[in-house]
């Protein structure tokens, strides 16, 4: 009995590559004609949607991808990269710790974020107006959640990421780069929020809505949020993994040595 | 053009395990001879080794397994898991995660030990007596490296977990049940360890070799070793992993917020 | 400046472990009172819940766990760890390759199975039948996915593991040792299903509802149905890696590499 | 009992970046003077180093990762990669599956062949024509294994990324941009192995071997030839992962579902 090659080779079809010997082509374009030609921001533009940016879209995306990549070893990917560094494994397997960690809590904001906006610029074309559309998506999300994605952070009162991204977001409009539907959804979700907080501090954007304002902006649907800040991250953590595999540690816990975790009593078992 | 369906088949042939539709094989033994009739230590040895153990065989395994569970939130696996834990990833996440941290320097003392003491056995073997072969296994180990794996504790002077896993083998020797070889070498490598180290804190078998003795009077080859420990700590990952869940924290990092990573200087780079 | 010790100790409290110089404690319990005399199933149920189970909950989860261990290379969990295994990465490596793949859609249904189960029974004591319970439940749950979780089996005309599983469970509730709500509302929902069918092919209990029904029986919350199966399925996961590394491929592609995958022409492109 | 926070923030310690609140810096440079000022390459370059590249420096290492970004499904790390996306977890667990397949066997081979060219310019620094250089230190890589890392390709019998990737470096000596030793020791390398091999199938660089060659030339340490290609094969990883999904398979495995694995004989059990 045999099956056909075509019904394997149909298995794993891709448009994303084509190897045969002696050729390599991304996206129908050989390896060679890319390969200093086309930078590692148009290339992952390329991969991801098939065609190159202009050079202003791959100039705000690669702002984005500057933007996260590291926030140092409070965050728990960071740590846990590092941790894996000390433990005898590969530095890719310490890559792949970390970024195995950027879940929805920890790397999903900005995915969870260009849905919010997306909402709320639908709404808005649907005919309310941007105060309106803003304030209705903030109530939805926040029935389902105490956080509001890509907005406060708990570490910053202000994310000095936010003004340089969204300056170059408002250049890019002014330009006619990207229509601004997603700056001004998230501009009327950041003008809502602060009226509705009064004289409490304020939540402005963070990197996870500067960021999506970007990804939306440029076309990129909600989970692409999520892969290219991964793409990121990673720098850091490669970094981090790095920088710890020269300091000489062997299966580094997360506290120095002489502190026991305390002992929790049975009835506060979860 | 076409492949023979035998081709793909056999790209992926396997003896562990045969499936058809209505139909699941465990090394040729139908999946519902085992339920309810096999032990899970049984199960274990049975995927790995393609036969059952003796009831002794089970219960020495059983006891390496129970031993290994579990060694708190400084273990950075253990730390790991519970910081995924926060992140918005699945509990499966959050096992591999630390799972995959039990690498060389974190799981591969068993495994090592294993090389090491079979090393000892087939000098022994060969005509020296247990002691020599011990020492100039040592010697050799020694020089590759600053640790002889399964011997000595970062933390216990004397690991509680030694004793009464060596009390296991001892009488499963006494019963005919292992043969004794590898104990025997463990011994005769914590005897010629502790005259070298004459007056200064000793350093006797450890979780690592003390499993290892019982991996290898069973006949697992070395990596079972750390495949074994594997099955053994993902129970203590899961446990810590489950807890952490209940605690509601959200992206967990190695310290309490107040606490800043030090800033090290640029000179000091690795 | 400084924190109090007990800060970062708390930050890390557990009541999973306690561990201090030559002292090892499971909830509480010296580890050298565990080894030899706790089987391995009764330490995961220990670990997890803080007490040990009866002899007959211990082999009812035990049943559960021999059940899950394997179900060959076509699962993507077994093929990625076969595959990792040729790749020269650690064994645990290739185990946490696996692992992280058993995620919603691979590893979830029996946690998703627990919840409906539990909602079945939650209507039950509410007052409806256990007919109309199913059906409610049944309805909400399928205008919100094709897939029920826990019934049905895209491989299985009928899960061999579904009898001998529900066989233990039956006896179980006969002779008091657990409740059998559960089990009624499982019997329920497969019920209706196949009324709700008419003559098509009827989707009988599979093995996550099957397992489902034991640890929903025995009082695992849902999450644990997936942690459960983890510790299961690693069995499997490792003895495939451990049986691909003997076979000495390298880099071993999910295909013969004869076959080249097709190119999927660009308007496909997701 | 207090530790110092001194001792905490110590254990933590890191030069890749400082965070305070309201303050982000990257090796000592706030992230607003990055943003939209610094590429994602030079970023990449100044974590992993600390300072900024040159204009030149930065376009040679950016073509070594554009170079990289994928090989498609046959690789093991993509059909992982794809495989976990449909299994029902995060873009960020796809990317990590296929990051952790990056082992000693498929991501490695950069790492090691820095080594190796790293060895033949000291042989040639200490007083050895090249080609004795070459061939001496082919002789001892030899004696170890089977692969000589970086020269040859199982699937291209001449890879089509070698000849552009080694012209940049060509007009990066004639510049005088970097000093062109490690391009010498892979060329004699690549000649010495035509001539051994005669009138056999010649092994020429392959990717790994040319941008080894790259990283070598631009000053990278072994391993972060490894970690680099991580950051590069990321991108083609993240590709495969987001089309997958959107092909709305679940559960895919690595055949078509009518072909089962053959079943092995249990004298074949590794």
């Amino acid at each position: 009995m045999t099956i056909s090659e075509d019904e394997a080779a149909q298995w794993w079809a891709t448009a994303v590559s084509h190897i045969e010997p002696g050729s390599i082509e991304l996206r129908d374009r050989p390896i060679q004609q890319l390969i200093g030609e086309v930078g590692f921001v148009d290339i992952i533009w390329l991969l991801l949607r098939g065609d190159l940016p202009s050079s202003r879209q791959s100039a705000l995306l690669e702002a984005a991808l500057v933007a996260g990549v590291d926030h140092g070893p409070q965050a728990p990917s960071i740590a846990a990269a590092r941790m894996a560094a000390t433990c005898g494994v590969g530095l890719n397997n310490a890559i792949a710790t970390g970024v195995n960690m950027l879940g929805d809590a920890h790397g999903g904001a900005g995915q969870q974020c260009v849905e919010m906006l997306t909402d709320v610029r639908t709404l808005h074309e649907a005919g309310h107006t941007w105060d309106a559309a803003a304030r209705e998506v903030m109530d939805d999300w926040q029935r389902r959640s105490r956080y509001l994605p890509g907005f406060g952070h708990r570490f910053h009162p202000r994310d000095p990421r936010r003004d340089p991204l969204l300056a170059l977001v408002d250049q890019a409009v002014t330009d006619g780069i990207v229509a601004g539907d997603h700056l001004r959804a998230a501009q009327a979700v950041e003008s809502a929020l602060a009226r509705r907080r009064g004289g409490a501090r304020p939540v402005p954007m963070n990197i996870d809505g500067a960021t999506a304002v970007i990804y939306a902006e440029l076309g990129f649907p909600p989970p692409l949020a999520r892969g290219l800040f991964v793409l990121s991250r990673s720098v850091g953590i490669l970094a981090h993994a790095w920088e710890e595999t020269g300091q000489g540690r062997r299966n580094k816990g997360p506290l120095p040595r002489s502190v026991l975790p305390a002992r929790l009593p049975p009835q506060q078992q979860a």
